[in-house]
């Protein structure tokens, strides 16, 4: 099971692309991404738990009943949301693609990211999508993962090669997001594909697993998007055998599946709107798994201890703070906190009480560009990793006038 | 009804004072405060729901089971908090008061406020306990204000006078705090007086009912602190027979104090860390009192909207993704949302869907350092009001490097 290049398009027989349509008024900004499988998948979806969604989410939700679909299409530079037509200008995007002649409308996963309450029009994708499908390839993941970026500074694409029933298989995956990252039950967009055959419901079973200790444990600033969606297409091309129940094939497939959502999650987090840096905090020793899902994200997202760690300021009492308040089962007198990155490692706090330690040690540790924060709960054995990133002075900048 | 000039000594009876004695560097800082009434007074208190907490809240609650107190000493700079000895010192600085001979070491509510894990001496409020003492006057609250103040940029006092039983009465309070601000349950440190006479479970009732709609309704940050505390201290000598129920007395007494903790909450906010704006958020038409909190307090603490308001840009978007995802009882087809000013008022959403509206009038409302954010969800008869403040490059400034 190992890392390998591209991204949606790293399994077989999947095709995407990207283009300029004419949403965004920048014209080297791409903003029109599609995917196609060249056989029908299996799908299975998670959306946002904000009460206000936006359109595409609830177009999908209809479309992936039956847990199928062959396509995605996916709009940035507006969110389609709090708009009186949002539904109509949604099914109008998948009928585009069904004028393709490559699906049904009603196999269509859609999506859309970008400002909220903006009237969105049909026509700029209506001109584009002729040339986009012709644009679309087997190598196309970068130019389609483009097309989705809003405040995005770098591209997220993941894949993995594995074997399964004694098939080579894949799995690949793009997303986008940097602001209003604080994931409940789904995320930002993540797109994934993958050339297992698996069945719509145990690819369902695969993605809730999953998304519990990946995307659900990313913050970049406490605020749920509108617009989550992960979605994860398997078109079955690799020639395995169905999964359709627990055993080998299906754990090794979310483990590859974890393998690929993971590293989309650093990506995400490390590009959080004006980071300089990706925390990871790596909590053990808790009661239950839950307690430990709780105090690492309550860390993780914490404004003070974030801006500390842009600071580089080894203020543990944050930290100790964080866990205090996040509403998890601890006993505070048993907490050990440590800080590490490529510098090195420091104890700072034993047992709920600081510890002398070499400021000037600490300083260079957290100067580093990726800081793991270790905490020992000492009270257990359960485990979790949440990832979030510093808050900066170009975070207020940057969502000081997102609009214009 | 009417607010008057002083704090905590407005109230008769009450002597308060601050001196710098050593636990900050810089001399020019007053870093240690006491308040002193002439005769025993009711007491009550609401302390931080942080599983960390620091040691003098402890002491407090012990020394308040009986509901009485004559005393409070409150040091700044450190927050004798994650301390192995903190107790000890947090019952040390009970005993100097006593030392005075002001009272029994068991009716003297302690606090501190600072930096958390640090260990604190006793030695430098031995040696200025006496001319603290002497120091101490009836016209004394603003020097006790000062002295407890850490990245507050102006002291926070507040009175009121009012009439009770035919008696002229009055409530003053100090209020300090600046970051960490998310109180749950109480908050901050805020002292308060009155001349009022009122049994102490009545004390404690107001008390309870005044938070959950004054500092349980302010964000600074979303950080709650280790050492919130608010305690109020009624020494009866305005001359009214005691408040042992319900009724008039109660009811004005209730109102009197809720005009003293609103003002000292709109201050707090106002002056968040790096604030430049003070918001409030007005929700009105909700299913409950408690949907109404739920809602404009995920509208004040959402980053996205404070950065917003920082950049005067009307993103309503921010609005109804923070109360989408507030975990409230809303139909977010009925939202209305309108901002407010100085310089006027101006629609933006109706019905969950965004309305034309003037974009250089919204920025000039914008643009003002007190803004209302008015919330309608038509939808029952709940209202509650928040207080928060916006996100700038300062706040980011100060957190990056608050332990030197």
């Amino acid at each position: 099971m190992e890392y390998i290049a591209g991204g949606v398009t790293a399994p077989k027989g999947f095709k995407a692309g990207g283009v300029h349509c004419g949403i965004r008024k920048n014209k080297s900004k791409k903003d029109l991404a599609l995917i196609v499988s060249d056989v029908m998948c299996s799908a299975a979806a998670v959306y946002t738990k904000n009460l206000v969604k936006g359109a595409p989410l609830y177009v999908t939700m209809e479309n992936l009943k039956d847990g199928k679909a062959k396509a995605v299409i996916c709009n940035s530079g507006n969110a389609n949301t709090c708009n009186a037509n949002g539904i109509e200008i949604a099914k109008g995007m998948c009928d585009l693609v069904a004028g393709l002649g490559v699906c049904e409308s009603s196999d269509v996963i859609v999506a859309s990211t970008g400002v909220i309450g903006q009237p969105l029009s049909l026509e700029p994708m209506k001109n584009a999508i002729g040339d986009l499908y012709k644009s679309i390839s087997y190598e196309g993941s970068l130019s389609a993962c483009e097309a989705i970026m809003t405040t995005d500074t770098v591209v997220k694409e993941a894949a993995v090669e594995f074997e399964i029933m004694g098939k080579v298989a894949r799995i690949g995956g793009i997303a986008k997001g940097s602001g209003m990252i604080h994931p409940n039950m789904a995320t930002m967009l993540v797109f994934i594909t993958s050339d297992v055959a698996i069945s719509p419901n145990m690819l369902a079973v695969a993605v809730k697993e999953d998304v519990k200790r990946t995307f659900n444990m990313i913050s970049v600033d406490g605020d749920t998007s509108t617009n989550d969606m992960l979605s994860v297409m398997a078109n079955g091309l690799c020639g395995n055998e169905e999964i359709k129940e627990d055993g080998e094939a299906f754990k090794a497939f979310k483990k590859a599946l974890n393998m690929v959502t993971s590293k989309l999650c650093r990506m995400i987090a490390k590009d959080g709107e004006g980071a300089t840096k990706l925390l990871e905090c790596k909590v053990s020793g808790a009661k239950t798994e839950e307690d430990a899902r709780v105090v690492a994200k309550s860390v993780i997202t914490s404004s003070l201890f974030k801006a500390a760690m842009f600071g580089a300021d080894a203020n543990w009492g944050r930290v100790l703070c964080a866990i205090g308040y996040s509403g998890a089962d601890v006993d505070v007198t048993k907490v050990d906190v440590a800080f590490k990155s490529a510098a090195g490692e420091i104890m700072v706090c034993s047992s709920g009480a600081g510890v002398d330690f070499d400021e000037d040690k600490a300083k260079k540790i957290l100067l580093e560009s990726e800081i793991e924060i270790i905490i020992g709960l000492n009270d257990g054995s359960g485990y979790a990793t949440a990832w979030g990133c510093d808050l900066t002075y170009d975070y207020v900048k940057i969502n000081g006038d997102y609009r214009t």
